[in-house]
């Protein structure tokens, strides 16, 4: 199942720079394995904005929240969900 | 280039069955055409709503305002366009 | 799967009244079965408001499209949808 | 009477670790004792958020108030409470 | 108990002037009963906009809901109820 | 002259406890007195947050903003004010 | 007592052009007169928009409504009102 | 003096194709000759969007005004307005 | 030219006493300078709240930028800035 | 291709001059040097906010998003992007 995600990241700004980094690069590497496993199907930077569109296939709500609420940034992030469904004039096969 | 595209259809209530029909018609097959060409990348349903979320690979803004202008239900949705770019932590060769 | 789903009617009020009556009729009926069968969980009234707030029991957000978008209300209705899932603190066996 | 509650988690990042696992443990024992008593009817999580969607059955918004400003994590939501009665095409017996 | 209610009126432009005239006349003589009754506790009208701020008394959301949805205005109004409670530096006797 | 004056308080998180409760019991005072002068005619707590419902009865602006701007609370509280007047449907004679 | 009120004017698409200017031509002479005897103080234009910002003087807001809801154009704006009092640091002796 | 507009028109559904084609003919004409004038110192589309983003450059807000309220589409649109000035880091001359 | 500006002061709770104190003081003269000198030229407070609602007279944009900008209090403040024009109605000489 | 960028500053209130002084002076620099290749290619100051409205002019999302994010002050800004393209009704050669 689909869901479209926004997510915005603020993180404070007397953060240290290393605990920022420490955070940024665990993020980094949770996202290559969602990414690798097919749960994080698509993951776009929106121009201008430390943000991103994301498109998630997963079972259900239950393991998005899993993944999302789990995430590194996750208590720094403004986040926004969204049921996606096979929209009748598509015609890719895999944009179920 | 990228965009991500939302569109929310509106239709006026007095607007006769047959037009409707045919508007939706003619819609569907430009967004067959386009999404073969490749520019409509990617084009989801809404759940619950007479709305979708797209992702459209095309040149540039121009290109991209070419097509939705010229979209027969154009002049009855609400657009929001929001222009994307590669995520640096993203693994998918073609998610430029 | 739950969803957690907010309706508002928007009657136009150059409706005929007959009109306005056999809609009303058939979405009593359509909410009846869809209680009956267990997929429209819960539905209350928005006190002082022409809405509701219902959760539905679905396999995903592809059944709940196709149930939402049928309802014979639905070109009249301004709809929001929250994907919902099971609580850490819930007692609840089923509020799955 | 019912009550749809809307309740959204905001705790401060610079909060000691001790101290939100205390608020939250004893936040999680009041919300089991108050599904218990009957007063939280219903506790979902919303998916990719740190909130909930909850209905509440108590005797009015005397109660309501009562159980809400006495949550251990009251000063650290933003709340939306909403009156709900029954809606005229339920089939729930109890959905009052 | 108490209930706070705004109401907006929007009356179409173009609603016959005797049809308004006889939908408020109604609603007037209404207003007149609901006051009487001690169930329209209050009756404020905004400076500047035709709109009220309002105080009900009933026995719950069933009532209000009863209330509000049968005003003869109802169709052309937005509603925003906000449910009231005795606040604990209050010293009026009868402002629970 | 009558005013309907919303009011939100929002405590920093470190404000010491203290400091907070001496602030609540002066303001708690304040209101009393000003209830009892006829100044503050309701003052009503919003169920599930920390704000109350007030209406005021003042000579004009100028008193209404000496009260507000002087009450303890007021550098935490988030204001909205909206003038009343007598609605013309109104049977209660004090609804001035 | 002064009052701060902007007026935004919402002519239907489809009203006559003889009506709308009759509106428009009593409206002006409406205005004139209040002018003239000092209730609308200050009248101004908001450049680019069919919309004004004007201070109104006058007794309360009894005397505000009845002069706002007889403008001709009443039914066709939209209008906020805030109250203003006068300002600790201004220097004019008749910005009361 | 520069001022920052943005437009969006929002022609009704039910305008005869051939009134629109004539307003917006004129409306061209007009924006030829505002641009040939120096007033119309910037026009660009909003991709996706029957929308326009312009810069004026004008004697002050009296010219802005007298240009756009005379525009063909001016009832047809929403119009904002941000005064412009010199930027202290700007290199170009002419960006006043 | 005149603009309409509207402030609302925002100081940080723990500002020190002293140093609130000094940027009102200093605040109020540069007011008083202002107002003196014609480009003040209406000074309001908004009714409940730490805010006003003013008209500027000056040459431009330029001149109004520089003023606020180098008001004591600016960088605590939320500004808005509409500009306006004489409106057709208006009979004062001098609202141009 | 052109992106319109509108861009807010938000110091934390607590940041050293100094450190708000290099800031400041290095963004200073950059944008001269991004005027000065072309990327930069307006430049505006909003009247009474420390904000600007700019227009780039780069190859795409992917540059507009390394200029953007790489401003020494991009961690306090709001930024907002909106792609342009060009205006059928615009004269000028280059604004493409």
């Amino acid at each position: 199942m689909l869901f479209h995600v926004e997510m915005e990241v603020r993180l404070p700004h007397d953060m240290p720079a290393e605990k920022a980094d420490a955070l940024k690069k665990t993020e980094r590497e949770r996202a290559h394995e969602l990414q690798a496993s097919g749960a994080w199907r698509h993951l776009w930077r929106v121009a201008g904005r430390y943000a991103n569109v994301s498109v998630f296939d997963v079972s259900g709500a239950e393991e998005l929240h899993q993944i999302l609420s789990t995430l590194p940034l996750f208590p720094f992030m403004a986040i926004s969900v969204t049921p996606l469904c096979r929209h009748p004039s598509s015609i890719r096969e895999d944009d179920r």
